[in-house]
């Protein structure tokens, strides 16, 4: 069977950054990805703090990215989950439904998803007015009135998007204050068309074949309401996907991100780890490309020196 | 006095990416620079591994990022040099030659400069043929005979550019193998136009009001010979700038690279450090700038934590 040098699971941005290092370095390199390439840096409409990019959709810079791999030769598996790995040993074992495969190295660059709200008529309604992605589906629901569940950056964002598409935009978060940067929150203010419930929690989302309203209840008061909305966007965090690796014993820390250090190293000798998937305190698309470069050339350094001693 | 939310001090990579994150976030910052704006990745002639642009020259990235930081606003004090720090306490003091100014944090992005040999006829010579720098000097030396001095990716890249410009370029390395990477050795060795001397160091450059030619040693045979060059470009390695952080009592390690810790914290609270000045592994622009994102953020919370004390 042949040896890849290393396999690189996950081509979002911190994956693609490595890969492209790690072809680069001569080293052959195999990368999957359960959905297509890309990440979750495609669901932004609009991104201005990329440096180099003044402003650029998530999506066309994942492309420059995923371009910029190809040029080089990175291969790539998409649509082809990693369900299992043996990780102790020199020689590390992926296994996906489509084969088995063995490398020197392996880099996890899953990611992470959102978090859901855990409310009644939530999976009921996913993918009929329930959604975790405003750019991927806020398109359908162009003219009418949105809720926005969420006060974080990624809720400020989505809200921000959608208004250009809804009638009416109604951010509902459960604190009094938002969680984003200053300067989302400023751009929030500024929307004529976005309004925010402050110190509101969803109790039910409602509806017949679709979504219609969501039942509220204000955490201050106690007052119990219900808003008509077409569509609810839910913004409230992320979850690491990070349950293969902590499957295969893969150290991981409360809340299940992927212990590293600044090697980006993990457990394994041989195994690294970066992007929104590790411990790292940032998750930005900026720092999941240093992170991912910085894993590349360690292990550059690391599969050296296995062939020195091999 | 005014008191900056933070003072930034180097423009490259590491402290623009910082900036665009600070002045997004709502923080007062100020850049300092010594030089012009933009850092060493303006010598690099071609960058194909900063993920987004699959080859971009390093002027044309390190303008990208300027105007990126003047688009938000960014306050930028170029030519101005920081002399003397005070970092102790929570309003931190910084001296350039042209006023004394305070912040509630600061960043060092000071970056590294190169190393030289230390050889007769080095600094003699230093503008009269021997330089650092070949983007900056080597189409002085169009159709002549050029000595590239080191074996690290830096070495390779300038003989690369060089090769373009120059009749011959003769690499002078004094290991049997380069440190470069694998790519980088390769396209080196297609090169018709550029020879290596292995196992070889300068002992003399020599001239009279040029440099007219390098006196060298074999350190395996002991043999000495002359090689007749109209330029030496000297690339063996970098030393931090960090002079002016260490007169501060900000902690480095025996080469001089400031310590940091993930979230890029140094000993001092308030005082932060990214990019190619620090101890991290790994000296590439897609690092700095991961590295400079992460302390605007770690800075960011730094001050909400300041200010909601005060």
């Amino acid at each position: 069977m042949e040896i890849w040098d290393v396999i690189i699971i996950g081509a979002g941005s911190a994956g693609l950054a490595a890969s492209i290092y790690t072809v680069r370095s001569g080293l052959r390199t195999l990368v999957f990805d359960e959905k297509l390439a890309g990440g979750n840096i495609g669901d932004a409409p609009k991104v201005e703090n990329y440096p180099g990019f003044a402003e650029i959709s998530g999506r066309e810079l994942s492309e420059k990215m995923i371009s910029q791999c190809q040029k080089f030769g990175v291969i790539m598996r998409e649509l082809e989950m990693v369900e299992k790995l043996r990780l102790d040993g020199k020689i590390k074992t992926v296994i996906t439904p489509d084969a088995v495969y063995q490398a020197n190295a392996v880099l996890f660059t899953t990611g992470a998803h959102h978090k859901v709200l855990g409310v009644r008529g939530e999976k009921e309604f996913q993918g009929r007015g329930v959604s975790y992605c405003g750019i991927c589906d806020g398109p359908f629901f162009k003219g009418k009135n949105i809720a926005v569940v969420g006060g974080g950056n990624s809720a400020c964002i989505t809200s921000l998007y959608l208004s250009g598409i809804a009638k009416q935009v109604t951010i509902i978060h459960r604190r009094d204050a938002f969680r984003a940067e200053h300067k989302l929150a400023l751009d929030v203010a500024l929307k004529n068309n976005v309004d925010v419930l402050w110190n509101t929690e969803v109790e039910e989302i409602k509806g017949d074949r679709q979504v219609r309203s969501v039942a509220l209840r204000n955490g201050v008061t106690g007052e119990k309401t219900e808003v008509a909305v077409d569509a609810v966007f839910v913004q409230v965090g992320e979850v690491p996907n990070s349950a293969v690796a902590k499957a295969a014993d893969v150290e991981v820390d409360a809340a299940g991100y992927i212990k590293v250090n600044m090697r980006q190293e993990t457990n394994f000798l041989g195994v690294y780890a970066a992007g929104d998937v590790t411990t790292h305190p940032v998750k930005q698309v900026g720092t999941a490309v240093g992170q991912g470069i910085t894993a590349a050339l360690q292990i550059y350094s690391y599969i050296q020196g296995i062939c020195k001693v091999t």
